[in-house]
Formats: structure tokens, C-alpha cells, sequence
């Protein structure tokens, strides 16, 4: 076994204690650390004050094994991560010479002369792993100091986030178990709640300890996270093979996707592997589906685009939906989602035609209440029509109606 | 003067430790704290375990003189907030009764019997100014200990919200100066950069004190903080409305609204005021333009929607756009955003046509590099077009001409 480390994460930087920014760091770092089976024990965010710093720092290596510092690192005099940290561990401050290349180098290709400020962020502690920052300039450090691992990271998340899984994850997972493998695999659901979910895999939740399995409900659907240790990197992947084939078997037809995978990516892939274009017809998403579809690379292949007919002229004129259907059954009907849906396919030459009718809200529409929604899908063989009564405000409404889109395309192009 | 007091915020909760959610309550409550005079000086999380909140809390009690605390008011075993508190105060914890009405209130409209634990709840300080909770069960509590302020207000950031708003802000604003009226006024600017704008108002920024002036750049665009100090309302309304008329002299052509008003909510506005309709043509962005007008309330009164014509076939068959000038100009040219701007107008009875086209990334079109966006205006009086080179990845490039597009349509409408 091991021993059960203890890990902080400290932010420098005044601008999270006005406010200005949200402290994504931290939280992106637990998630990291949590998956590797390391406990964090405490976020603190501290100003860009030497005396301040110092003292946080000081209280990190008195209680805990691992300590993360994000932020600090930069050019100016406010950034005083390491004047702090030499305050408490008395090592020496030298310049890295590849870290210095790598920042001339930037200056040269932009053509702008480096201020000489800029030579501070190639400095680094001496007997440190440095850390090469592939997305910015003031590369990362690594540092044991008294038996303790001390992190310093960029404080711009982009470039904190690739040296933490480029390197940071693999050194933490090293240390704290050298023959021990831990990986994690996070299986992504669509149409399926929290409650029900955890009913259905409670079992399974409340008595396996490995892999640990771990839902959690986000604003696209929940996510299941397993995390396994192993003696080796075989029987970890067996093991996470074995519970992952458990879990399809109670709610295999919910699960769309692995990872950073989301259900546009897979929508879009699902298309790309039938050969099949996808055309929308939107009137209370306005744009919303369209927008995140084309969000992804290669969408181009797949999406041929969609008509706005928010208006109801719009539906006629642009689409074609007919003015009997209009003034017999009302914009908000089963009727005219799927003319929408079957229109918007043969304008635009499509495979797929999709289609949202609706009330966003606040007011009500037609005598429908807000969140009234209907959504069609129109393709060769098949005609089919859903409603749906969402409960919450415009916007949310709006949004659950694009999500419940890419569930009714994912359930169809399944089967 | 005041003495410059110290706060801090601490936020109890393992859930913000695994990465679960972030610390979003400890921004918000920054920015608010920051807009009344008060200085944070730190923040930390800390989970539920009883020991490290109370080494937390003493901590916080020493060192600062406004402490305020979030989460671990709620039922559970799990919620600790009370207890540790107890442990470094020895003040008394009592049930109060409102609270404990309003929790029985609760579950008889829900037709459900309250489990005991509920009652947990209602558990308030001897002394303390109970905060009552008009979004939840908890209420949150105001207790003077030894000269300090401890604020403890429920975690859930909507009851948190309405309940600093209601209650903690106007008790920390008369606590800070008895007789001193604080207000802050944000104005908001779209089309000029955070660096250009400090340098028109450096002499303001440097040398005014009441009202402070601090400019933040934010995704969609910069905003400007003003927070004066008077001795009445009046005097306050004032300071702030003869620094605003300064900074309007200065920069005034780039201030679209002010505090919570959104670029897309004045274009809706004005379009409104103008009694005149829009509709959009979306390549590039998809349909993100016509998602972000329609989101507004009351869009339907001047928005029609539009043709996302994301396909070359679809910019020809659905909108019209010659042949010739494809062939000839290219999808990505002045002409072809010109035409399906005038197209767009035509086809859907609109007063006002826009069009976006352009290359989102990561691959060039037709020799274009990946950032290259061209937005066009088509009305009765006017046809224009302009053109940008974004440099960011495929979805930031979206997100930008989209913003352009809303600036173009404010700087048409307000001459």
C-alpha cells in the first residue's frame, strides 16, 4: 500500500482576490490529482505580496506532502512565486538556459525587442525539474525541498494545463506508488438522470473499491468515472475493461462516448461514418444546434447548414412549411416540426433534415406554455416527432432543446 | 477615513476539493466586497472534516477581520459549518423559530414528510443576526465575536447571491463607514482594446481616487469601474455622474450600456427603437449570431432569423448568391459577403441584412488563412463591408466575428 499523501494548491495572484478571474485552476487540478488518487486537502489563493505568499507558503510545507502553486511566474515585479519560495527554502535562484532561448527565440519571430524584464522568467531554482512550457514563456519547476514536492506552474490555464498532463501527472503517478499503475477512464451518457443512473449501477457504486466508480451529473449529461490500480499497465486496463463491460450491460444503450469525446463529436462522427449530410430547420434554438455542430473540425463534411425561420414568414417563405399546416395545426405542433424537419432536408439537398419548434419563453405561444418544444427528424425511411416540457427559464430551455437534438440523432443513427 | 479592513472567504466543502464544481462563490463574493471598499486577502476551501475547518476558521480569526464562510449550513452529518465555529467561539447554537417554520412550510407544500435531520437547518448562534433564506431552507447568520464579523451563508451560489444582495451588503456598507454612501456604476465599451483604453484615460485612472476608475477586459469587450464615496446619495450620484460625462468626452464614441446590459440586449434595443427587422446569413459562425440576438427577450419583435449557409450550394440554392460571384471572387470575398448580406434581406423581409463569412481554422479556404472573416451590412441606404484577420483557433475566431458583427450593427445604428 501507499502511504496516503496529502496535496495543496496555492494561486498567486491579486486579480483572483478582486475578482477579475475564477480560480479554474484549482479546480482543474483536483479533478487531475483526483483521478491519480492523491487527496487535496486545501485551496488557498493569495495576493501578489512577498510577506503574504511567504506565509502561505510557509503553512503548505509545514502540513502537506505536494504542493501546487499556480501563477506568479510571469515578467513583472508583481510575480514573486520564487522570491517567496527562496524566502522559505533558502535555494538558489539561477537562469535556465534552453528556458531563455525558448523566450529570445519568441521575441525574434515577433520581431519586437525583449525588455529585459523578461529575462526573470528563465529563472529557476537550482536542483529543480524544469519544466519546458510548450504554450507560453515562463517554463514550470519541479523542486523537492525537505522531503516535500513542491509544483510551480503558469498561472494562464492554457499553459498550466499542457505541463500538468505532459508532465506533472506522469511524475505524481510515478512517486506515489512506483510499482502501482493508476488510470482512469470516464464513460459519457446522454438521456439518462443522475438518480436513475446511480439506481441502476448502485451495486456496483457502493461495493467496488476498484476501480472506484464515480457519477457525475454535467450540463450535457452525466459522466461515470472509473478509477483502477494495478500492479501493471495490462491488468490495469482489464480491469477497467471488465467493469466498463458491467456497466454497457445495465446501461450500455445511454453511453455514447469515452473521455473528452462529447455528443457533438460523436453525432458528427456517427454522420461521417454513414456518408449522411445534416441540414436543420431551427426556430426557438435559433442557430443553437447549427452553431454547436459546426463548432467541431470536419464539420464541413457532414453539415451543409440550416435555415433560422424564427419568424413565422420565414417558415413559409424560406422553408416552405404550408399555410394550411400553419393556420390549422400552429408553428407549435407536431405537424409543422415535421414539415420543418422534411423542408429543410430537400432545400438543402440534405440526408438528415432536424427541426425545433417551440416556446423559449417567458410568454406563451399559441396557448402553449413555455417550454413546449417539438423536435422532428426527417431523413429517407423514417418520419418521427418528439415533444418535450422543459421547466426552466428561456435560455435553459433553449439549450436542453439543442442537447435533446444530438440525443434524438445519436438514438437514431445507433440503431 | 476608515480603517482599511481585512476580509477573507472560506468556502467549506469536499465537493470543491475532487474538482467537482469551483469555487465560483468565492469570485463573485470578491467582486462584490471589492465594489464596497473592502480588501480580500485571501481565500481558502477546506472539506468537511470538522478538525481542519476549525484549524481554518481560527486561522481566519486571527488574522482577518471580516471572515465570510460558505456551504456547511445543510442537513447532513456532512455539513460541519456550525460546529467548527462552536469550537472556536463557545457561542451557544439555538433553533430559530421563523427558519424552522419556513423548513416545515417547505415540506407540507411538497406533500412530503421532513426526514429529522432537516431540522438541523434552523440551527442559529445565540446573538446572531439571523439572515432569513428566500431561495432555500438554511438561513445564513451574522455573528460579532471578539471584535470580528463572521458572515456564514449557504453554498448553493443563488441563495448565497440573493442573500449577500439583500442583507450582507447593506449591513457590510453601513458597518464600513456610518456615514458614507458607496456606489459603483460599470460602463461598458465594445470595439476598443484594454490597453488603447487605459491610455486614453491614464490621467483619470492615475490620479482620481473618488470615484476609483478600474478597467477590466472581459470576452466581450472592456468595462470600466467606477465606485464613489459621499457623504449622501445625492452627492454620490454626482461624483459618479461627472466622472462618467469626463469619460464620455474622452472615449464615449466605444460605450455602448452600462452595468449588466449586454451588447446584444443594446443592439435589440435600438433595432426595437428603430422599429426595424434584421435577418442574418451565417457561414462561419454557424448560427451563433442569430442564437446569441434571439436569446434576448423580445427578439421576436425585430429579429426574423436567417440562413445558415454554411455550403457553398447552400450560400447558391436557399440564398441566391450567383454563381459568378463564387467562381469569380471566391465564398471568402467582399462580393460574396456583400451579396448574401443584400440576399439574406430579400429573402426573409428583413429591413437590415448581415452576413459572416470567412475561415473559422484550422484549414485555409481558397488560399485564406484561418482567421480570415469578412462581415457585411446590407440596408436601403447603405452596403458595407469590412474585413478581419483573427488569430485565434477555430471556435475563439467564431466567437470574435460573431462580437464584430453586433459592434458593426451599434456603430451603424447610433450615427
Amino acid at each position: 500500500m501507499t502511504k496516503q499523501l496529502k496535496a495543496e494548491i496555492i494561486a498567486v495572484g491579486t486579480e483572483l482576490l478582486l475578482g477579475q478571474i475564477s480560480n479554474t485552476n484549482a479546480q482543474w487540478l483536483s479533478q487531475q490529482l483526483s483521478m491519480c488518487g492523491i487527496n487535496v486537502y486545501s485551496h488557498a489563493v493569495v495576493g501578489d505580496n512577498l510577506k503574504r505568499v511567504e506565509e502561505t507558503f510557509l503553512q503548505a510545507h509545514h502540513r502537506s506532502d505536494i504542493i501546487i502553486v499556480t501563477g506568479g511566474l510571469g515578467p513583472t515585479e508583481d510575480d514573486m512565486t520564487r522570491e517567496a519560495f527562496q524566502l522559505v527554502s533558502n535555494l538558489k535562484i539561477q537562469e535556465d538556459g534552453p528556458s531563455m532561448e525558448k523566450i529570445n527565440a519568441y521575441f525574434e519571430k515577433q520581431g519586437t525587442v525583449m525588455t529585459q524584464n523578461n529575462r526573470r522568467q528563465a529563472r529557476v531554482f537550482e536542483g529543480a525539474e524544469v519544466l519546458a512550457n510548450t504554450r507560453g514563456m515562463a517554463p514550470g519547476m519541479i523542486v523537492k525541498h525537505q522531503d516535500k514536492v513542491w509544483i510551480f506552474l503558469p498561472g494562464v490555464p492554457r499553459e498550466m494545463k499542457h505541463m500538468t498532463t505532459d508532465k506533472v501527472l506522469p511524475y505524481l503517478k510515478k512517486m506515489i506508488s512506483k510499482e502501482m499503475t493508476i488510470k482512469s477512464k470516464v464513460l459519457k451518457s446522454i438521456g439518462i438522470g443522475e438518480s436513475r443512473l446511480e439506481y441502476e449501477l448502485s451495486d456496483m457504486i457502493h461495493t467496488q473499491t476498484n476501480p472506484t466508480i464515480a457519477p457525475l451529473a454535467q450540463d450535457d449529461g452525466v459522466v461515470i468515472r472509473l478509477t483502477a490500480k494495478e500492479s501493471s499497465e495490462d491488468k490495469v486496463n482489464d480491469l477497467l475493461g471488465q467493469t466498463e463491460a458491467q456497466i454497457r450491460d445495465k446501461i450500455g444503450d445511454y453511453l455514447y462516448g469515452t473521455n473528452d469525446e462529447t455528443i457533438e463529436h460523436k453525432v458528427l462522427s456517427m454522420l461521417k461514418a454513414r456518408n449522411k449530410r445534416i441540414a436543420a430547420a431551427e426556430s426557438l434554438t435559433g442557430g443553437m444546434f447549427t452553431a454547436k455542430l459546426i463548432a467541431v473540425e470536419g464539420a464541413s463534411q457532414v453539415c451543409s447548414g440550416g435555415v433560422i425561420c424564427y419568424d413565422t414568414k420565414v417558415k413559409q417563405d424560406v422553408l416552405g412549411v404550408s399555410t394550411n399546416t400553419i393556420q390549422s395545426k400552429g408553428t407549435v405542433s407536431e405537424a409543422c416540426a415535421l414539415e420543418m424537419a422534411a423542408k429543410v432536408r430537400e432545400r438543402l439537398g440534405a440526408d438528415i433534415g432536424i427541426s425545433f419548434t417551440g416556446v423559449a419563453g417567458p410568454e406563451s405561444i399559441e396557448g402553449q406554455p413555455s417550454g413546449t418544444v417539438y423536435i422532428a427528424i426527417c431523413t429517407d425511411e423514417e418520419r418521427k416527432v418528439e415533444k418535450y416540457s422543459f421547466q426552466g427559464d428561456r435560455n435553459s430551455n433553449r439549450k436542453r432543446a439543442t442537447l435533446k437534438g444530438f440525443e434524438l440523432l445519436f438514438n437514431y443513427m445507433k440503431q
